[in-house]
């Protein structure tokens, strides 16, 4: 059997001086590696992968790891409790307008006002370990990260650490440590969906999930970036030294499950399924991941494009979410009833119908059927492959 | 064929001078009356009565109406435009906390710091038209509710009119007017379900709807009281006198068209049936209401009760909205992973089950899937009748 | 010297597991009584008089107080967390829209739907009572609204307790206890001025506070009414029975301490003088209370009134808050650019002048210099006596 | 006299249909250049910029302009009406977090997912004009900047404008046409001061405020930034051709007036004071500018630091906005009563002293007076020169 831990990370101090906390969840198998981590809920609105982590807990009392898993659910008190109304508005920081999910550290770049101990130069680092066996190289590397975030840690002592880079420490003190990071969102008005490195069939294959978006090797501050693509760095830095022989040894994955706002324990069963699915394929969890359940079509991130709002209205999409769609196709309606100029008033008057701009497949549409003129009506995958 | 016209209602001025306003469609069929008011989304979440009022447009241009009506979709900009992040916040006024739906007037009420100008004594209006024919009494009694809305503006000139009253002034000054108010609304998650003057029962079955509160005779803030509710004191008031021939002459409906957010052109047909039917019933458009699809289901407002929340956590419903249930049966449960307290971790010690404190039916639950303790987590119908 | 306890009060519990509580100080003197309760900060954005009770702790290190004290600095942390950017905007509820100085419970009279154990019948009590001596009614009737207070916590169990009800019984199960309520709170933009029961001179110039507001003893949801108006009610039952020595045994104040988002801790300890000086009035701390430092002027609270801004725009006051103005006095100017509609744009066609209509003295203005139409502009005493 | 034009740019248009506009005042002075481009209240919240736009109205009436100038007060509607309360908060969009002053187009780089169309190459463009004249190159680098801003209008048609866009093209469509750009902020609690492009001592000493941020040549999404940097690109690749001799034609500025929601009009005068005595400097004014009243004290953009809040609580500043310090000087104390750990409580548990981290002035501090750990507590400038 596994042991387990539990801590209470912070992730902000309020005003009041309430420290509001993460429950990280520790549990050591077999081995401490591979180890996994996984989250949920850094959008404060997007529940689900909560539910899968607790499927998860009673999942890894009936099969022992092979390797370590950190679940931390509700990651995100501060925006989680972004609740006005009856909504919860938790992509961005009330605070400081930042959406919680882009200001991750990349840990292989120089992207902070920091000094040069705040970031691995991985050309210098693959220069002196050009010979190293790869073991060594992995471990090294890790060292290094990690030594990157204490001086990251370190040099906010003087200053003060503001609330976004303690939320990043928070969350990448621990993921750095992993060999497999999985973030579990939810889109808008989704379908699951799997941003996935681009490359890596097998394990996306794994996941069984029947859309795949393509995430290139480009750091744009989210988790899954921030965790893979320094050791794609490093990667390529050996490569260019003229060794290929070192892989990217960490692979990070956004989960997307479902829509904003859905909650359901019983799917988190079969959430819960498909990540352990993927576990087994990076050797977490004992046995061979299942084969996917049907299809899975993917593109380039670059051809996920975006349908802003033509008039602002009310929305009435016209196909499902996860619908293939030929350009000029009927997507979406959208109704403003102050269009009704002449009259008599009729419905037609008030309603723009949107047409796909491309062949694809509609992903997601706006979570709420009141949306400005401008806003994201939906996003489509474009210049689709498999499936 | 009815005339139309289309004024746009100053509902707000903003702090830069914009005006937000409502778009009014007047519809002159064969007679001015009996005259109807509906308006939709003083809620500014609550979207489906426009879907409505739509439909409604096209069904006036098939049968002209015999009376007439005041159809005013987007009644509220105000709130339909409290959006932050993905949703809108529309059931309180980011400015004042106020309730949209609480602030209308009570005209034979002083329940203002106002005048006495500024509504109708009732028993005054009775005594002195204690001998009056019906029809003097209706148009009499119009014409004073009429007046008290005019010394409420007039009033307003010299300190100023607040943002809350000039709302209620706005939608006032045109549902004063109707013989028939209909306020479209939606539930939190919800079926369709309607809310009633108590004791008119011919006119909820021309609704058609399955759920029925049936509202007391007394003014809470509410639109569909604020017209309903001076017409029935006029009554009492002629009863006292011993003359017990004054009927009400304004019958005033909250309708709750399924779920806050949800918004459906095709949908929206099917509730302008609906609705269509109850105007047949008042004589404003021609032909006999339909009889009801199915059975319906009532229970007075005081017995429609609410369950709040007795943990924050995450929010899974356990039966669909509309549904009857005994007490305790389990009606939803709420998971909060931090509560995973002992090791290893087990879903069900995240999980607290909610079970119904009496017999009845559940018509909604919170609209968001996440909630914190003491908020509304579901409200049900109890000591239910009919059905 | 005193001793001290300090328990912190669950205010509420978020969605995510987490307790908002608020840190209460309990200060025991040589005697139980007279006991004093203190709370600031009920609106999130009202702070100085955190920094009052801050410099009491100090003061009551220095003076052994004869009674006793409850001190709760920052009592609603719900309040004072909802910042949105730079602003906290703490008075209405952001999951309710509730002011949350309006929901306390009314102990002597049937205001909610709960049943006859909660709350007192004051007839009954004085019949019960008619011939008891002084201090037994005063112990029997704090008893009985602690019974109350008891049996709504009680009926809660059943269907749930509403926040806004958690939070008035974190509150007023302390309070009740207390002779004397200190609810500190600040205006908008405004000098230090005080909402008083009526008719308790002496106790008006022991706060020396220059701006008086006389609350008469009506029920309206704040918690100095809430505190003082049920011991009125028992008084004036007592009264209908031929019985005149019962006074009313407990005041209620709410001191504004300047304006919101003001905190100065030097000034806190010129507040904290004044506080004491009304202790030092009631037997909770030695000594007598100082002289009123200039002259008193108040109001009847019916005679304090507001003025809603006329148009939407940048509002400049023309005089300071706590001015004296005569009706028509230019009080202050409000600019909307976008009225420059003659060409070549003026300045003086931006801006309309907001003139006092009637004498009084300008005690506030609006928080924030960009004002919709409608929303308070400036509240201001008229009909003033004293001074 | 000069002659005006008043347009009215359409901003963003709401769900509800209406379309918020700002109002743009077209002043042709004796020559249609330089011109002047100058808008107030890109954040919402930050107002003292119309006042100042007011009076330059006036002072346009008495002195004819040798060039031109646009004037665009209340340029941002859409953050102007982001009130929540009392406060309003416009630094974010509430629908898309965005800062509304980080979001424009940087015209002289890829910087959108965009076609080449929606850039200018500066080295293509100097390699084919490298023996233009200034005026020739002046002009046809401005036509390919609006040809650019075309592309993008353009190109959005497929796919839909996204609201950061339209806003952006709307600002930018007119500031395009300018020598000079003025954008009118204020701080959050601050004095006046001034960001410049670095290296233009005259035109500094022109404004006359005392504390000015040299900017660096480097894009980050403000205003004066999207201004000026591609004029300096522009010069940078002609001296990479090794032509020396074109300057940087555009320049652009950020003028604080004080604090965020201040509003005077009187000030507004003093401030248009500052805002003409540079207008001269640039020909657009006529007569010479004012000797700056007093020393004037700079740094690098690099050296203007903040500090993050150590703790949560409420901040009471040490200093004033404007003063000079002292590595290690107090510079603010935050109060967080629920420090009071130990019994009795002492105000001095709850106070955290700041101390400056470095030699400097302080410059702002956080506008509201209660802060969570990590947010912006004060910014300084360091390594100041001049002075």
């Amino acid at each position: 059997m596994p042991t387990w831990e539990r801590k209470d990370v912070v992730i902000r101090t309020m005003a009041t001086g309430h420290e509001l906390t993460a429950p990280a969840f520790f549990c050591h198998g077999k081995s401490p590696r591979p180890l996994a981590y996984l989250q949920a809920n850094v959008h404060g609105g997007e529940l689900q992968g909560n539910a899968a982590l607790l499927a998860l807990f009673d999942l890894l009392e009936r099969e022992e790891p092979l390797g370590s898993l950190v679940l931390v659910p509700r990651v995100n008190p501060v925006s989680a409790s972004q609740q006005v109304g009856d909504y919860v508005a938790g992509v961005y920081d009330f605070q400081s307008g930042q959406n919680f999910n882009r200001g991750y550290l990349y840990l292989t770049g120089p992207s902070r006002s920091s000094s040069a101990a705040c970031y691995v130069d991985v050309d210098a680092f693959a220069v002196v370990n050009v010979n190293a066996p790869l073991a060594e190289i992995r471990d090294g590397f890790r060292s290094a990260l990690k030594a990157a975030l204490g001086a990251v840690r370190a040099e906010s002592a003087e200053w003060g650490m503001d609330m976004r880079l303690e939320f990043a420490l928070a969350v990448q003190e621990m993921a750095v440590e992993a060999d497999v990071v999985l973030d579990l969102h939810t889109g808008d008005r989704a379908p699951r969906y799997l941003y996935a490195p681009q490359g890596i069939p097998e394990a996306v294959r794994a996941f069984g999930i029947p859309w795949v978006l393509e995430v290139s090797h480009r750091f744009a501050g989210a988790l899954d970036e921030a965790s893979f693509v320094p050791w794609q760095d490093l990667s390529d830095a050996f490569g260019r030294l003229g060794r290929n022989d070192v892989p990217r040894f960490v692979d990070g994955f956004t989960v997307e499950l479902g829509s904003m706002n859905s909650f359901s324990l019983a799917d988190g069963k079969e959430d819960a399924r498909r990540i352990a699915s993927a576990l087994r394929y990076y050797g977490v969890l004992p046995g061979c991941p299942e084969p996917p359940p049907g299809p899975q079509t993917a593109c380039a991130i670059g051809d996920y494009r975006s349908v802003m709002a033509p008039i602002g209205g009310l929305l009435d999409p016209a196909v499902s979410p996860g619908t293939a769609v030929r350009k000029g196709d009927v997507v979406a309606r959208i109704a403003d009833p102050s269009r009704c100029r002449s009259l008599p008033p009729r419905s037609r008057d008030a309603v723009v119908e949107v047409l796909a701009p491309d062949d694809g497949v509609v992903i997601l549409f706006h979570a709420f059927s009141s949306i400005p003129k401008g806003a994201r009506l939906l996003s489509m995958m474009t210049k689709t492959y498999g499936g």
